[in-house]
């Protein structure tokens, strides 16, 4: 399983399972990066190489080709376009492990971590940029533009994100419209993509779209679960930095909306006080006891429904069935 | 002069006379530049307008405009791609602005000062993305893959530049070879794309390439003097960040390789123990007395006179004689 980081996961062996319908494809995706991610300069090579083992789990590629798969028949293009969803999805870790100050990152120190800042922002600025150009080795300005405008939402929505940093009044509908952008937009780009390149016509490339784009959200979801919930040794990533940063998510949002006024006085220091990681014991059971964590993962089963649905629109084959395994995976995930 | 951030400066006056044959198609440039930077989301907004104020002298767009002038006639697709390669250029702006620990350009506080590291990280990346998407408006994948390439080529440079930090063995090949990415792979891309999409022949378009890259070492040299030299009033930007940073420039390089071994001994103490924005007197007398700053000068002067032998390819004419008239601008600088 030479496309997952880390060889001996429980996680790795679920997913090469659902991945296998594009197993090939996907050691083809493998090769590529390792080609065109290097440098002729040693310095350069060695934190380039870094960084193409810290994407991990290969969601966005098998995305591209499961979709592509689900839709018609695989195209060179298909090859190429994971490849640059997955340096794209690289380069947007490197630069949030930067903002998040982020220390771990697949059971590696990050970038940030084992060299610096300076060298994060260039690495990530090198993968995009490789990205941009590798995609234009298609020969299509769709895949341009759509990769194009889809990364630049992302970034937008990233923007979104700090700009409502400790913001006790974001509303659920912000959050969305924040979450929709900053990762379900090149989820659903990732499926337009595989679509498109396999002849779909525009109602199917637009279903496929939708689905990834419900998909991307059930699983920022359980991100922001995780986040609070998870276990740094399973997860082999910083976590708690939501609360430290401030970042407003799902389960916190509904637990504002629930509270009493007097319970809203406090609420304010038990969310925004925490300096050490956040798994505040107080916070965790407020958030159990509200049906906070509960609300959450409602929503994200709700959204994995909603992106099953969506796959309607094609005849049943193996890979619409892996598309719907890998929702579910998305929001069981402990990693 | 609306498309210069500094309307009463004396250099923006030299460079409206200089771009006076590409006026009206610069105005359309800031029109569009001042059209796709912008964001719904009032944070984004802010951020982005303040962005777009940063490149200032337009340099890149006018090479665009002015090589294609040179060799035919402008098209839709030069003011599509002079605002790509001015956001690209504000990108690599701000992110330098984060390693450099500047604080001030074009006479403003740096996005860093001004708001945080993170917001820089971010708002680069969003100028990116957007320079992406907009190239690939011009339905053409030569553009795309040009400038995806010439920028990959850029960050490469600038991670070789982090690399060599301190080095007081860095020769000056190995010098050239990084300004030659970082700074004249930028310059070199814009004659090429003016020339290519004023349907000039690939001969004319490869001179009109080694022309930009020329004038882009030259550019650079220019600027390592100003960080030396250079007064941070004049200049509006933070000043002494090479030795600060540990940047290795034209004139150090050389001073190193004129001195004496007892000299040897102590330069590095001279050059490395820089710590307050470096303009020590003892070093410059030394730059100064071993011809290190002439040699630099001379140099680059030389990279002017290769640059205007480029463009000998082409017949005589306005455009032409206003990319000479540039590179003499470029040289004499003060800001």
């Amino acid at each position: 399983m030479s496309h997952l980081a880390n060889e001996d996961d429980v996680a790795a062996d679920i997913l090469s399972a659902i991945y296998a319908p594009v197993q090939d494809e996907l050691v083809q995706v493998e090769d590529l990066l390792q080609r065109e991610l290097r440098s002729e300069h040693p310095t350069v090579d060695e934190l380039v190489r870094y960084g193409v083992r810290l994407g991990g789990k290969r969601l966005r590629p098998a995305l591209v080709l499961l979709a592509g798969r689900a839709c018609g028949d695989l195209a060179p293009s298909h090859i190429i376009l994971s490849a640059v969803v997955e340096m794209i999805h690289t380069a947007t870790l490197v630069h949030d492990d930067i903002l998040d100050e982020a220390t771990i990152r697949r059971h590696v120190d990050t970038v940030n971590a084992r060299w610096n800042n300076e060298k994060s922002v260039l690495l990530g600025d090198f993968l995009f940029t490789h990205a941009f150009y590798l995609a234009s080795t298609t020969g299509s300005t769709y895949a341009c533009r759509t990769i194009g405008r889809s990364t630049n939402i992302v970034c937008e929505g990233e923007l979104r994100q700090t700009g409502s940093s400790g913001n006790l009044e974001l509303t659920e509908e912000e959050y969305f419209d924040i979450i929709r952008a900053k990762t379900a937009e090149l989820c659903a780009c990732c499926c337009r993509l595989g679509a498109h390149f396999a002849g779909a016509d525009s109602t199917v490339e637009d279903a496929l779209c939708q689905f990834g784009r419900n998909l991307g959200i059930a699983f920022q979801i359980a991100d922001d679960l995780l986040d609070l919930l998870g276990d740094e040794a399973t997860t082999g990533k910083s976590l708690g930095t939501d609360l430290e940063k401030r970042k407003m998510t799902l389960p916190l949002i509904h637990l504002l909306s629930q509270a009493t006024p007097a319970e809203r006085e406090e609420l304010p220091g038990l969310l925004l006080g925490q300096e050490n990681g956040g798994h505040s014991t107080a916070l965790l059971r407020r958030l159990e006891s509200s049906g906070s964590i509960d609300y959450a993962r409602r929503q994200a089963d709700e959204f994995v429904q909603q992106a099953i649905e969506c796959l309607t629109v094609l005849p049943a084959s193996r890979a619409r069935g892996v598309l719907e395994q890998m929702c579910q995976f998305v929001v069981a995930r402990r990693e």
